[in-house]
């Protein structure tokens, strides 16, 4: 089997040291020797691994138009060029394996189309949980199932803040900083801090576990850069972990509730003790009831398994692509959630009979209401709602913000009971 | 496709139902439909579904010579005659899906040889399990990576015992009564609570993350029978879980080292947050690192879940069945593990320098001693020792209990850190 590998970064490397590594075994397995003809990159002043020595092509027709290859690896990244590269790739006949979240997420639905009709493999296992087994689980183990939800702690650099966060009783900032030099955050941390990357894999998980297609941009994504020592604390006083979890559920009428937000979760759930960069996905199916897949969402080697995997695949397995429909997610204003609100106000006689007079008029009951120690002029203020109506908890948000003895809303995080 | 279907307990049932329930759907994923054609059982006076009704028959022959039939389902359970149907079964070139884990733990070498054979699946998914997806991720999600350790909680029976005994503070005989009021533990729960059901689930698992063959009865098996509320008491102070574990590592030489034992784990274990009926298998790779698979283990839905997706797969994919050789069992005895060791003794002096110098005498040395307030004639001992050679400590106990000083040992139960 002839690959060409497009992309020697992280992942790409890791696919030549796995292939290197556990050739003999892979070979026993799959009966015949993967061999990496041709390897793209771009830069030409980068010093490679020694594996990549008389391989090196700067010019992706190298790969594309060697009949020989049979099977395309894009280990890039980006949507361009990596979009056209893969479909050139699945024009010419050929399979494509890819680890890329963002071209998966917002392309899926044609390319596995087009994959279809070319009769050729399209796997992308990777680009969800790095090294989780989570796509072939879905697509076959739990074949005989309805599924109905999915919860997932999908990305590992705001799981490992969280942690650090609660662990060490740290400031967000701080915990970044440190995140960031132990090269577990990016250097712009925007795509996974607000959420952008649990969105895109999301997107992903809705297409296998539902067959719904859903572009990750209309996915309602709220990351954690707002969170603080003190909501923490808060969480931990009243039995909750909070998580940044990206949730999918399909309802009785087909329609797909989608968001990634951070969730106060009780410490009984499973996902409590998904720590660190460690990522999971628990699905929830009618027969199977509750499954849950843990590991390393991302990294050299872990994500080299997957692609490597995958690879394998090509040779093991004829092809079966299931297309997936266009689906209306249901608003975010129309779902239903549990909130905790924490805000600053001015320490004024009336205020909480103000804020709370807010919630009433929109229908939005209480819980538990905590005020602390005034600090100075402002005192802070911490509610918890029953399951109330989203688009209610934002209209009332935004008239709360605009109280004057309100001086700043902080923090609103969604809070489960499951 | 056309079904026989051996049995119509739990598990047959349960298929029945989730064919008929989920059957649109499963025709649309496979492109054909499931019909059972005739059912097997043995009694005939039991009430059975009106879905299998004209289906039923008490003669395995009208099975295993039908033509028509391509996939015979066994999920009577025993080792006989369950072993002879699958035998002739994959004789006659019919594929099988099993759940039957007796009959693949101690026959699954020579029955694997003769699916190859005759070039048709022998697919047993819900044997491990349950419904935890396992064999598909170890075999092809993982087939990059050499595995080199496993640990699981495989029997829900003890994992809800132990857990119950924990959050309620109550006795083992206690539990048990009520476990097997509920549902939870067999009238005769020997399999379950000595280990027995998670030995043969081991030896499986085995068979698939390393290709090695080993009996279930040569595997060192140790049950739950002995624990007692005051050695959960001491797990907890010290900062640990008691849990049933399966364990199974290949060293550098290719030896295996397996077992079935209760062991403290660390809090931060991930296996710790696994409760009640709950099942789950950590798996460690060269290249994934760790990854872990949990859900329900047993019951009707969640097993039949796992034995659907197998007769699913039967018409997705290619056969594809790995040898496995016969492996050499590292003793016991030449493993190493720290222990607690629980102890009852007459109170009198000497004693603690008596217990502590045999253990010396053996080359074990101890990490900590607790003395419990003496019970007027007798003391409680609780000793934890230092990693130890398993032999030794073995040998040490047998002198520990025959020293005059010495009333009984109560428990012993292997300390991880990982
Ligand atoms: N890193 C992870 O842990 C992880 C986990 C899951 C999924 N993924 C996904 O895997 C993919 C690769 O990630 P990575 O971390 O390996 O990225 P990376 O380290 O930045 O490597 C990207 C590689 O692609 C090459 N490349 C980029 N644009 C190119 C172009 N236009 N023409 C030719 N070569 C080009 C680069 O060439 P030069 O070497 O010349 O710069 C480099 O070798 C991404 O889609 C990512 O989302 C990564
Ligand atoms: N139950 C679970 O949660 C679970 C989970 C994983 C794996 N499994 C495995 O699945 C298998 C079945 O378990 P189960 O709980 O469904 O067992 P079960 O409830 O005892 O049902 C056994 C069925 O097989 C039939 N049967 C037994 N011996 C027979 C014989 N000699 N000839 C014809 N029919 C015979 C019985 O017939 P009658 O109905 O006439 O008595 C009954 O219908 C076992 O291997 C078990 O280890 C079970």
């Amino acid at each position: 089997m002839k690959i060409g590998l497009m992309g020697l970064g992280t992942v790409g490397t890791g696919v030549v040291h796995l292939i290197d590594q556990n050739g003999r075994n892979i070979e026993k397995k799959i009966g015949e020797k993967i061999e990496i003809k041709k390897i793209l990159v771009k830069d030409p002043n980068k010093k490679r691994t020694p594996l990549a020595e008389g391989k090196i092509t700067f010019n992706a027709e190298d790969i594309l138009e060697d009949e020989e290859i049979d099977v395309v690896v894009e280990v890039m990244g980006k949507e361009h060029p990596a979009l056209e590269y893969i479909t050139k790739a699945l024009q010419k006949g050929k399979h494509v394996v890819t680890a890329n979240k963002e071209v998966i997420a917002k392309h899926g639905k044609e390319l596995i189309k087009l994959a279809t009709e070319k009769k050729v493999h399209l796997l992308y296992e990777a680009s969800v949980g790095g090294g989780i087994p989570i796509i072939r689980p879905l697509k076959q183990c739990l074949a005989a199932n309805k599924i109905y939800e999915i919860k997932g702690i999908l990305n590992g650099t705001t799981n490992y803040i969280l942690t650090e966060m609660k662990e060490k009783g740290l400031d967000f900032d701080d915990v970044l900083k440190d995140a960031q030099q132990k090269g577990y955050a990016e250097a712009d941390p925007t795509d996974d801090i607000e959420g952008f990357d649990a969105a895109r894999k999301l997107a992903i998980l809705c297409m296998l576990a539902f067959n719904k297609f859903v572009l990750p941009e209309k996915i309602y994504t709220k990351g954690i850069s707002f969170i603080s020592k003190s909501d923490i604390q808060y969480a931990e006083e009243m039995g909750y972990t909070i998580k940044l979890l990206a949730y999918a559920r399909i309802d009785e009428k087909e329609r797909l509730e989608a968001w990634v937000h951070p969730v106060m979760i009780r410490k009984t759930n499973p996902l409590n003790g998904v720590n660190g960069v460690f990522n999971a996905i628990l699905v929830d199916g009618n027969a199977v009831g509750e499954v849950m897949f843990y590991g390393q969402g991302a990294g050299m080697m872990p994500t080299a398994s997957a692609v490597v995997a995958d690879i394998m695949d090509v040779k093991n397995h004829i092809v079966i692509q299931n297309g997936c429909e266009e689906v209306d997610l249901i608003p975010i204003e129309d779902t239903f959630s549990k909130y905790y609100i924490r805000l600053i106000a001015f320490d004024r006689p009336g205020v909480m009979s103000k804020i709370t007079g807010v919630l009433g008029n929109k229908g939005i009951s209480l819980l538990s209401v905590v005020q602390k120690g005034s600090l100075g002029e402002t005192a802070e203020i911490v509610l918890v709602t029953h399951i109330a109506n989203t688009g209610k908890v934002l209209e009332a948000l935004k008239e709360i913000e605009e109280l004057k003895e309100v001086e700043k809303i902080e923090s609103v995080i969604k809070v489960r009971e499951d």
